[in-house]
């Protein structure tokens, strides 16, 4: 079964090799897409005008129609790529998982530690990465031996069946049961029931805070294990010894991309007082040039947000962040185009404690404060509930590794130089505090797919018993 | 401070060569036993008639008085012999503890993962090991660079003074803050205030199942980090092949050993059906020779109860499971001497799914069931809530290894040819589904002691962006 | 780069579909066999009718005109996939492999373990895996940043050729220089220039234990860096448990697989005195319906030896182990057919000191012995030179943990209830004693082509000194 | 045993607490020292006016009475510390060595990789430290379950004599064979028949260069183990932007520590030309402080060489050094007192490719170089034959990373901002190429003590062949 994940990537990778260019409104309805002539791929993939939307070997069920998320091209293409490189990962560590073997105080015995998969993981993805957690955490799970069970987001259904295609083919090819990869699209009554139910061992859930710890509770309820990756409040630090240049388009990058839905994306950026109105004008000149378009033009940077809901959100922390002595230096207004577009926003004035800088609003707005020194500052960093992803911009060594060290970062990622959001598969990707601390793709992560038991075997003819306890 | 620990062991080691022998009942109140001449030592480890029961760097507060744990002499060095060991074992580890450098796939980047230490680490201690547990949490804790609050249990904390007078003495040898290991006596009110402050990173829980759920519940809602080691409900299978010259002190040991008080205790023994006779036969003459008496009598291998509680709920039992169809076959009453001594029973006839056998009883009662084939015994062993500890005695190669294998024990602990409890401290200790899944000692669980960031460096002058994208 | 492994792998799985069935003699001359039809796929391996043995970049040179290997076809296709599997692996293995980050002692300092390749890996190979030994050290050596210099066995230069032009294809399509990945065919000259190069950072041997010492002397005279894969002498046990089931296939496939030209080809068999005489009459009906023929035909598992002079040392290791007292009981001579075959031959009634039984001959002779004790037979087992593989045939739990330990097989390869060939490229290949030391394929091998350092970075402003030194 | 060595650290440090001041010359021979009042303590440790030289259970053999090494008290002390830390490490150590279970490919099939000891540990150690090196090699080699036998420095044997009867005493009290630690002293000739022992199965030297490759050669004829330390020709590497408060006690701690008489000694300086005339002013100044004297005086910094040899090769290359157009700037000549004293010597002016400056001078000479580019510097420091230590001293996070990275240093210790003697025990100590390739104390040394076995176990009843073959 180890080589499968691999068959995954080669499969995935053939697949994702999508024919351009699109030109129409990520907001149009993929059900009708289908029968244009510049889709027809979608039918290559396996979908239909209307998608059943449950898969545990054979197809079944039936959902609301459904709107795709609106991420834009090279992002998506990246994501499978994400999915492909998991898989190559996957499969190499599918070969060096296990724990070590012990050496025993005792004569005549061995003590090894040994992993065995959970079981039954449940995976709950959110609609901003459709394809690529589901990924991280379908391959790892596979090559640890267990079986998956996936609810996607209920507004990306037509990627979690398209994904399932590929994957049920593989598993066909390869005379495997295509309930090792099971799908069941649906909202929060399934997720729920994924929750409560005792036959998922490990529950995965990517998505809010406020579901998350509503989930947690409800597996910790039944002692089942959760693997949370929850909601960020990212900052970015620029020091008075910066490199601007990397600063700008890091923030840039960070505070817009995916239109400021990332889990890491940069909502705070503290930049020292000697450097703010530089670093400010700067960015503004560099919003000025973002790309805005269809998604699924390729030299589009910037897409819309997922929902109305998600504007009228955008709309509030706007008016919020006014009413807290904010000023709007860049955007904060809805665009004037079809679909959910809304303008790159960046705020200043605000106090680091202010409470809407305290709050994710999954939108691009950016809060820009000024600092006097290191230690506020990195206290400042950690002020808040979340604990994902946070970056410093210095060329101070000191500085970089106080900022690794127990009084710097308390986030799961800690980067220097570079902007919050983008992580590599190598490395385990989460966060503490708010965000869950769950950790996922490289490094460790497969442990929380599988199960350790210490195991002691005597073979020899005597039984030493604990304690130095000569009980007879 | 690395070598903290080692001080700790060094000064605890001689502290524990306690004079004896000892000849007063275990229920004598201890606050009394101190103007004894024969117990003087334990005004040499600090202790006074009326001792203060909150130290953070001062002694202060007042609580009830107490009675101690009431373990037989050998088991008590045995903890404190521990504790000593993990000290030893955590000077070496404090030198290689950490992260991997992995590879980084952008030029000019270090990846690196870093652990730091949590911070407040709380440790809440049941009164079965008033010791050692303390000191798995502490050695680690302290070694990873945490400070700890300790909350022995109530009924023991005359103990828990004593040894947190010892590392006291050390801090102030080594010119440390004693608040580096606070303690605190107290109840149910005081661990409520631990599970529920959010200053407490760690929350370290040993007891049952039913508070340690509250705990996890509580400390779950704060986003707060939670170690548990809960209940058991474990069982030694002996098949055809056993070697029954280990079989019979195994069980033995493991159900009565600390008068059936262990999380790690034997409770059900599951036999062969073609031995089935001849082990309860050669049990119950072994159980005739246990050497009952005053747990401080080197010699006594078995001692009272801890409460007049644990009696009753061990009356309890032993009707219920007559109710249910068993059959005492030895033991069964409350013994005629003082103190809160309860005769070690053997129950036979039982089905495998009486629920009383489900139950965790905190007193020495085996139950013990007939058995056919591998895979019944594999399915029963594992179809109780608690995940702890679990023994086979077979000679079968192929057997071994199903049993460490992913269907065979879905234990925290997995034994062959030895009984359920004692463990090495090298190991990792603990346990899965309502035993909590926390791991205590060895391996790698000081992970739980620490918290990891994955930091990426980039020291290039250049900002490769995720997915591929180019910004600007 | 590190996805170049994978690249090679996909192609190389491609070009391993090779079209069969195929009815000429092994000893065909290849340079012929390209223009006759079957045999076309040749030149889609980019061979031709005379093909030039020197590569780094571009092709050059021009040496003797050669033989192949002449191993069955299956053997063939399985080296293919281990170069298709170590592929896959070290794909994996590349986004993990580094140091620890330690803790340092020193305030303000950091102490890291860095890995970096060692630069130029000469890689000489043997004739008997022409493809395989290859694959494990280009697989591993690339993906740690080296480049290579590959000398194939001089008979088996056609196979070294036809997989550089594989891997110059996958070279050129990542637009990478050829040379990463260099060839030079050649005789023991070129070996010794390799040896005595300094630039050759690690030499990586595989060959016979006389010329491999001399190997290691010349790089050691220059302290660099070797691998050594070198003879075995390896025997498997089987003990008066075993299940001749497993015994008598195994002792088979291990004593005359790849006509007994395996490093780790069984040669010593040693029977307890209970069930020798059965186990000699089942092996000798085994052997009477090996399938012996061309190689090329899939049907056939017994081909036959490389060159005219193996089949010489095979005639006179057999009459020597007859004059040291040994009775042939099966084969002992050469075929009377076209090509180098000899009979599979089984030798009985040698004392397990004789002489020839010491001597590796790389030939399918199996010596059968009869033992007494584990302890005697343990010991027999490692009285020869060499330390390769080892094997034994048991059901006695205690016997197979003693053979694991320390008083066990002193082997690099330690098998229980499985022969002595056959290894899995997640576990590291290799021997000690006269097999010379060196680990391939999984595990850690990976650092044996890197070379570490331990790091120290003070990134505070004072400056502790080793010894708690105070200089001014 | 594994509490052995922490038993060994416990007595080590007690007798460590040596009774102080002295004011004898060091060059008084210790055998006289023994009769005078105030070196009463070397009759505690067991010492004789003549002292037997060969111990393995029982004291015996005879040889030439010898004068001790010389260092200075604080530095003598810090050995001993090293031995004491060293315990303690590998105590911690001794429960967690062992290889992975890894996922074996074949149903049914257990895949380990068990490590045993190799044996008998043979350790030549050289006079410069006469202690620590022993103490590295001798815990770990113990707790890996190994006996040794240690020749120590001809020269220094009072010593060895004195570090093995702490030994012996803690042996006996555990009841364990002497044996397990012997010692013998002698010379070349014993050195020589220890190389060439087959009974030998680890030989670890620690010595020069030239006597190192003789060793390694003739351990590598009989294919036994070595574990070489050998010379060094350390580089500091002072950028534009050091911090030269760093740099100078830096420079003059590894230069004239011991007497320039470390491995790890700094013997080239190259100072980025902006600041070059600037550090050797510094250092001028601060070599004029060195507080010369008896080493014994706890306020001394800088004793004398070892021997009259020493003391000659000192003025043998200060003359080289004048003829390949070096200038002495600081000292150069021998001192007008008593024993083996020569001035502390700065040369500048020399080219970086000087062969005086490439030989390793066993002194404290210190050659300063200039230099203007990262690039040529770091290719200067790898241009000597050995590989040991060096150091930069820089503020730019870029340089550092290019530093530890494949074209940065080549050598086994990479510091930044410490000079290039000191290390700490988590650390691997040891370095490339002509220093010889061992590593010693933390990280995975421990894997050069054991042999390493990949153990397959089939507890199956079917059998899979290697390469997919069936072969009945």
């Amino acid at each position: 079964m180890w080589r499968l994940p691999r068959a995954l990537c080669v499969h995935a990778a053939r697949t994702s090799k999508l024919p351009g260019p699109w030109s129409r409104p990520a907001a149009f309805m993929s059900t009708l897409l289908i029968n244009q002539p510049q889709y027809a791929w979608l039918k290559e993939l396996g979908l239909r005008e209307e998608n059943e939307g449950v898969y545990n070997g054979i197809w079944g069920g039936r959902g609301e129609v459904s709107l795709e998320m609106g991420k834009i091209l090279v992002e998506g293409v990246g994501e499978v790529q994400e999915y492909v490189d998991i898989c190559d990962y996957a499969v190499g560590l599918s070969r060096m998982i296990g724990g070590p073997i012990l050496p025993s105080e005792r004569p005549g015995h061995a003590l090894i530690e040994q992993w065995n998969p959970v079981g039954l993981v449940g995976i709950i993805t959110a609609f901003n990465f459709p394809v690529a957690v589901y990924g991280w955490n379908n391959a790892i799970a596979l090559i640890c031996g267990n079986v998956c069970l996936w609810k996607g987001a209920p507004t990306t259904s037509l990627i979690s069946v398209a994904v399932t295609k590929i994957i049920a083919k593989v598993l066909e090819d390869n005379n495997l049961p295509g309930a090792i990869c099971s799908l069941t699209c649906g909202g929060a009554d399934i997720g729920t029931a994924m929750a409560k139910d005792e036959r998922v061992n490990l529950l995965s859930f990517t998505g809010s805070t406020q579901v998350g710890k509503q989930v947690a509770l409800m597996v910790q309820e039944r002692f089942g294990r959760s693997l949370l990756e929850l909601g960020g409040n990212n900052a970015i630090i620029a020091f008075e010894d910066a490199d601007l240049n990397l600063v700008v388009p890091s923030a840039l990058f960070a505070a817009v991309g995916t239109a400021g839905q990332r889990c890491t994306t940069a909502r705070r950026l503290f930049v020292h007082e000697s450097i703010h109105d530089e670093v400010v004008n700067r960015l503004k000149k560099a919003y000025a040039q973002i790309r805005v378009g269809n998604p699924w033009d390729s030299n589009v940077l910037y897409g819309p947000l997922h929902t109305k809901q998600a504007v009228s959100m955008f709309l509030g922390a706007v008016e919020e962040a006014k009413k807290e002595g904010g000023t709007v230096v860049y955007g904060g207004k809805v665009m004037d185009r079809p679909g959910n577009y809304v303008e790159p926003t960046i705020v200043t004035g605000l106090g680091h404690d202010a409470s809407i800088a305290h709050t994710e609003t999954f939108a691009p707005i950016l809060y820009v404060f000024k600092f006097k020194k290191e230690e506020e500052v990195f206290a400042w960093n950690n002020e808040v509930k979340q604990g994902l992803s946070s970056s410093i911009f210095t060329k101070d060594l000191g500085r970089i590794f106080r900022w690794l060290g127990p009084k710097g970062s308390d986030c799961g990622i800690v980067n220097v130089n570079i902007p919050t959001s983008g992580a590599e598969i190598g490395g385990a990707f989460g966060g503490e505090k708010h965000t869950g601390g769950g950790r996922e793709s490289g490094s460790d992560a497969w442990k929380q797919y599988m199960r350790r038991s210490t195991c002691t075997i005597n073979y020899s003819k005597d039984l030493p018993l604990a304690q130095g306890i000569k009980f007879q």
